[in-house]
């Protein structure tokens, strides 16, 4: 094994546009006093303070860093040794830091950037990263109530007050018989309530049948849904991603879930699980809930989830609710706080009708029994037989201090002003006749492209939109967007939603689109 | 819908020992003023310091609650009110963290308290918890390499970092030509490393044959693992939990492991996975990898899984490194930073020999190749496929905190400190003729109990054992512990493990555990 490098050198990384603009003290504790000191209240205060500086520096000066960093593949690793130190260097903690600002941050994709407008964002505020901080010096493990009480009810007391906030049906809250957690991810979501829904249906046809259980979807969920069914053992064959279409806005179409669901149970297969989503990846396209449940209800027993990942936050706003609308039949839902509702990476709440059903797939009694703790008097739960993992983060204590600290008519003001900025990118692409908007915004993300050059075009404009994309991106200090390609066409996405996005930079993101789309025009003809 | 409450009042619980040592600074901060600040550098700057100086008086005063609350179910939903508060009150923060202070903390179990010595221990430190708040600050998201490009190979450094300073061999290292990842649980990586041997051996045989698949571990092996098995489908009647024996020091035999493979085989089944552990949860156990993977390679392709969930830390150590000797020929291993590690709740690292075999079960391909990002050329990873979810947490940053801070002989020190202290509680065990030593100790936790009053007096000392523990653990400024029942044999645990926890919390613990005794030994005679 080679010897250990102690010290860590930092070269040929450029800085950070303003990165003197974080500063980090450098004090003169020796290695010694610092290993005698792990947990030491003052110890904690003073490097404490200098992390909260070092983020509120960096928060002041994140408009400045390039959204994505012009990095090659192993950029970072080529420049850290091979082995961790033997011992710490003197005051190691504020040499980290000062690598974190000029060897870390510079290789980052600033997904807090005013200036992010990829994939979906990144949801951030003051008090979701101090309620993480909180959690995380705490650091309670509420595996059972037994193991940490308060964090147990206080997660309870949240996912109801959430879904509450979110118009969800009562029944799917422990106020109506159901329940909630709150879990890292979506896909951690959609695989529990797949795998409870796959054990209520094999106790009910017989294990072996595992291999003739059918999960359905449409072609523009998220990927999460096809994991899941891979990790809970779903033949791959089994999984039907139902085609979506332009006229229909990418939602998924009731009679041809039918269709394919006649078609497993005529074939002898069983319809398991559906998975619908409210707000898709892609286009933010909505599946129609009510009808769908209709769909699922004449198929006996197919467990219908609700993935609203991303525009579940949205749900907030009553003007949103009707995207929702027919919950009252799912069996289970799912959204990221984390995406646009201030928690903090990471954060999804899930709602579930039947919490015996996720119990007895997950919980550690053996044997199927329906035992819902509110039919048999308790009044809390144990959240370890609720999720695919035993131990379990304190998460609850962001989400109750971001909904303290804001209120819903704070978060209900927070989905509006991005909508409304949105909006405003949507009208300035459709104020630009060389554009069109490509799919319908529902909420704050926008799908536009450069239109086809000729009628019977789409593979030129397909390449010209890559390429477009391309060129905006590469303005180091431009937007940052992402691409969908659905139905055969090449669209950008401009997801507004970063909490630092302010109105100014949705036109000067806008304006840089107009700038390169110009100049790519002007080239091609040229 | 009930209309929402502004206020939170806080009825019936009564006040920690020193709450008022923490303070909570209160402003004047309009809602309004508030809302429009939701991630200012001022105003983080401002709250941070808040959440610093309260985490810090926690840890000062921490000693000083009792452990475990004497709370009875519904006590915190009881009162808080049904609804999030539409609007914030008035300087919500402070008010927050004072309920936090007021209502929370009484509430919940102290894991970090120098006498919790129930479970394994929930490792922390200054380091440990501010990498969480600094990740938590910088909030990206790094799914994929471009994602976030530092964040990910910052990932494959720190893995390859922690694997070697844990004696791991070199073909689990990218090093070495596999790999490693950072997740949250021991259950998702237990799961992974499941579903990729699942599918590899499906891959083989034919898909559906899924329900002739086997999975093996011991009786002392934890729940996880049965977890996991019922996430992937595998069979419930194809779970074999081997007995152990306490005079084989309950580890997992070799030949029994044989014998049940061997029968299942003849049986037309197939073994496919198999779950060592390095430290039992019930008494750390250390099963035999060597002799294990022996028996696996007779019965073709079994994927050998270890799971040194606790031990994985005490591998730090030069003179724990036989416990794993024979680990050349494993699959895969995981272990838990945040068990003894200083890394804050959540933290496993996983190594795999075959990143392939992940990728294939997890990645985004759709088809099964053999595909090494490392006989590619590549030098970079998307750890979306390396995991359960997609989503993540840049937890990398906190180990490389710890690694760098402390090094590895502060690691070593660390854990050291806790076996000799442990050592010491089980030297005064030793040294009471009424008590004895059930398991080997191996790491840091003691198995003990009262010796039976009669020679075939078993059911009685079970009786007697779980009578002292519950006054033990009622004891409001004293320890607290947990038991385990191995063989028949119900046995006090005490793990020592805590950060803040002292040679005196020791020798207090166990004055404690002998007043009792004494007490319910003379009632027993009276």
């Amino acid at each position: 094994m080679a010897p250990p490098s102690h010290c860590h050198t930092i070269n040929g990384v450029a800085p950070p546009p303003r990165n003197g603009a974080i500063a980090v003290e450098t004090t003169t504790t020796s290695p010694a006093a610092q290993s005698a000191r792990l947990l030491d209240a003052d110890e904690f205060r003073r490097l404490g303070y200098q992390v909260v500086d070092f983020i509120a520096d960096y928060y002041a000066g994140l408009g400045d860093y390039p959204v994505h960093p012009s990095v090659t593949p192993g950029f970072l690793r080529r420049q850290l040794p091979a082995d961790a130190p033997t011992r710490p260097e003197p005051d190691a903690f504020a040499a980290a830091l000062r690598d974190v600002r000029d060897l870390i941050l510079p290789g980052l994709t600033h997904w807090q950037s005013p200036r992010h407008f990829a994939h979906f964002p990144a949801s951030s505020s003051t008090v979701g990263a101090l309620g993480e901080a909180l959690a995380a010096g705490i650091n309670v493990v509420p595996f059972t109530w037994a193991a940490s009480p308060a964090a147990t009810e206080l997660e309870m007391v949240v996912v109801d007050w959430l879904g509450r906030a979110l118009h969800l049906p009562d029944r799917l809250l422990f106020s109506g018989g159901g329940g909630g957690t709150i879990l890292g991810t979506s896909c951690e979501a959609i695989l529990c309530a797949l795998v409870a829904a796959r054990d209520r249906k094999l106790a009910e046809i017989g294990a072996r049948r595992i291999g003739d259980l059918v999960v359905y979807c449409s072609d523009q969920t998220h990927f999460a849904v096809r994991k899941a069914a891979r990790i809970a053992g779903i033949p791959r064959e089994n999984f039907r991603e139902i085609p979506t279409h332009r006229h229909d806005t990418f939602a998924l179409s009731p009679p041809a879930l039918h269709a394919a669901m006649q078609r497993d149970a005529d074939a002898g297969l069983v319809p398991l699980f559906l998975c619908a989503t409210v707000g898709t990846t892609q286009t933010t396209a909505v599946d129609p809930i009510r009808d769908l449940c209709a769909v699922a209800s004449r198929h006996g027993g197919v467990w219908v989830h609700v993935d609203a990942a991303y525009a579940g936050s949205a749900l907030v706003c009553p003007e949103f609710r009707d995207t929702i609308a027919g919950a009252e039949d799912v069996d289970s839902v799912s959204m990221n706080a984390h995406k646009w509702l201030l928690a903090n990476n990471d954060c999804c709440a899930m709602w579930v009708r039947s919490p015996s059903a996720l119990v007895a797939a997950l919980g550690t009694e053996q044997e199927y029994i329906l035992k819902d703790a509110a039919a048999e008097g308790h009044d809390v739960v144990d959240y370890k037989d609720w999720g695919a993992t035993l131990t379990r983060r304190f998460r609850a204590l962001k989400v109750w201090l971001v909904l303290r600290c804001h209120g819903v008519e704070g978060l209900r003001a927070h989905v509006r002003s991005h909508v409304a900025m949105a909006a405003g990118f949507e009208a300035m692409v459709r104020a630009d006749a060389r554009f069109e908007v490509v799919a319908p915004r529902r909420f704050a993300l926008v799908c536009f492209r450069l239109r086809p050059p000729l009628p019977d075009g789409e593979k030129a404009a397909n390449e010209l939109n890559r390429r477009l994309l391309e060129e905006v991106n590469a303005a180091s200090a431009g937007p940052y967007m992402s691409s969908a390609m659905v139905g055969g066409v090449y669209m950008l996405r401009c997801a507004v939603g970063s909490t630092l996005t302010e109105e100014r930079h949705v036109r000067e993101a806008w304006n840089v689109v107009q700038e390169r789309a110009t100049s790519i025009l002007l080239r091609k003809r040229g």
